[in-house]
């Protein structure tokens, strides 16, 4: 099997699967418990947040541990939202979000919130001067993605950073979801308020991930009780499933060190794509993500190439995960200007540190194989 | 070990376990995706929440799958609180509701709800015309739990279910988190638009659980983006996490068989806990969930009792893991009209149908050492 939709999820790791098992059984009791096994697995759990800190250069309780990427948004933009609205009911966000930040947004207007979604150039990236724009005394947080989840660009998130240290008042979330140990990213240097990081899209677990949030930074809870997680985020703690995902950030980071392998292969990747007939590349040449390359086949139902190269044991995707069971045309495209028939035709070749260079060779063998039998079909 | 502490957490059950195991490792493309890995794992998660719909005796839709009993407690009231608040910002619920129902409601009076926290009887039963009587044109929402988490009393959700098809316009939410397969509930019969249950309370796992929301109900969601749960509560399945709550509810209700068992075991507890000395009964007699006793050690703080058993290897807890590190008094017991130091001295035993009489007799031994040392060194 050649697995390349590791934007959609990964595989778990076999280590992060063994201490997710390791603690289940031994550690099982609740950190909320005030005897022996409770003190246990919150020992654990607070080596955990310690590590998780650590990898992360920030302080460990500003660490609250969710149950992966979407919770992560929402506790960030609607947390921010509910909790400020005295002050201003402005966000500013864009064009380009994942589904989590977009519908979290359209759910806020709901409520009576205004959002500005901000248009992006062809490369799918926000002008810093367009946010200044957008301010207003009402404004109360900005939100932009790292990595886009689609075609790879990478957002300028420390200049945004450096422009919203001019305005203290108004929150900056970052959703690192898909640049988490691959694009590097100084949460403190960047003038981050609130990050987002998923467990399963860095070989961890479903079910697990991690909202790191500023100290200082007021949230309305959207999941009170207990009180753990700082009172952000109550509910008995994951125990096994927060170990596991520390772990996966660790083996994700030291792998980091890989990341020039994994940018050659994607430049390998575009290069051999962008000699194929047929073929649009949407990944823009420069200042995109190591492992992300999205091309469209014009013409040709993405479906139907995946399906066609499924036969082949080869996994790619169309758009992302999150949308795919949705509208034709890609939004993130749309927002792009690209034409519907480029938009509605994209296809995503998402890689992992395991990805080799012989997969991908066969990858791009075979699709040429799959685009040569389908024009002829099609066209 | 001689753990009866299984109301703040239960240990996983090794199927439960091998379960998530197998799916995490065999099963581990996301369900959103639409190539064979992803279509597997689809087809995975509509068995789970046809077999959940099953056991439940409700439709296979009306399943929404949680990260916990928290977060499903949380979806139900400010997800009914945020979607209805045109027709009305007035909620009832009791006073001895689980912190995760408590704190919700405090949080939604923040954004101008109001609340009314209905008194409970002695046994911590609330009245059915309490509530009838609370009810106002304003009145959107009745949460009541069915097993009270730290003394075990049933409350009569049948009946208030029956009061409340009088008012087709109000919500009715049953937190069933201890409840679930101890107590028998029929979801349907007993008019109930929105229910909790969670996993690690019944031998599955941590970062697992459900709601059961009837067909017709809408609520904000609280995790908007990719729509996944029925447009309720987006974000990546954590389908290896799902089949094991699954299995696990699988394995309580089979379980369920053995409950007079429990029952007696629990009357056994109780007998021989009421011939104590210094001892004082906290859960009724009658109306209360199997599983459950709850008494006071009045003079002594429960803590040193605690740690005393532990050094013997047997393991219960002060009232609600939840609460266990917040105020001394329970205030269950404040609520149920305890006195301050019955209200600081509570002792909770928590069965699980693993729990055998050889155990209890241990521990009842070992209690009695305990108390008459403690006594003789603090009165």
């Amino acid at each position: 099997m050649i697995y390349l939709d590791n934007s959609a999820t990964t595989k778990p790791d076999k280590a992060v699967l063994d201490s997710f098992h390791q603690v289940a059984t031994q550690y099982f009791g609740n950190p909320s418990s005030i005897h022996g096994l409770g003190m246990d697995s919150e020992r654990l759990l607070r080596k955990a947040r310690e590590k998780a800190s650590a990898l992360l250069e920030v302080d460990s309780p500003e660490i609250i541990f969710t149950s992966g990427g979407t919770e992560g948004n929402n506790i960030a933009l609607k947390g921010i939202a509910l909790a400020h609205q005295n002050r201003g009911k402005h966000i500013i966000t864009t064009s380009v979000e994942h589904p989590s930040v977009m519908e979290a947004c359209e759910g806020l207007e709901r409520l009576g919130f205004e959002v500005t979604y901000l248009p992006v150039d062809q490369e799918g990236r926000v002008s810093v001067d367009d946010i200044k724009f957008a301010i207003t005394y009402e404004t109360i947080l900005v939100s932009v993605m790292h990595v886009n989840n689609e075609i790879g660009t990478i957002q300028p998130i420390s200049e945004i950073g450096q422009l919203l240290s001019n305005y203290p008042k108004i929150f900056y979330h970052v959703d690192n979801v898909q640049g988490f140990a691959k694009v590097p990213l100084n949460i403190r240097e960047a003038n981050i308020d609130l990050c987002t990081i998923s467990g399963h899209k860095i070989h961890g677990l479903k079910g697990t991930g991690l909202l790191y949030v500023k100290t200082g930074v007021k949230l309305f809870s959207l999941a009170h009780g207990g009180g753990q997680e700082a009172n952000l985020r109550s509910g008995t703690e994951n125990v096994p499933g927060i170990v596991g995902m520390v772990k996966a950030m660790r083996l994700a980071k030291e792998r980091q060190a890989e990341i020039n392998n994994l940018a050659e292969l994607k430049q390998y990747v575009m290069d051999e794509l962008s000699k194929m007939r047929h073929i649009e590349l949407n990944t823009p040449k420069n200042g995109s993500a190591p492992h992300i390359v999205h091309f469209s086949a014009p013409g040709l139902k993405p479906e139907v190439v995946i399906h066609a190269l499924e036969e082949r044991n080869i996994f790619i995707s169309t758009k992302s995960a999150c949308s795919s069971k949705s509208a034709d045309e890609s939004q993130v495209l749309v927002s792009c200007g690209r034409s519907y028939e480029i938009a509605s035709s994209g296809l995503r070749v998402s890689m992992s540190y395991e990805t080799t260079k012989a997969e991908i060779d066969v990858f791009l063998k075979e699709l040429t194989k799959v685009l040569d039998k389908l024009s002829k079909v099609m066209r």
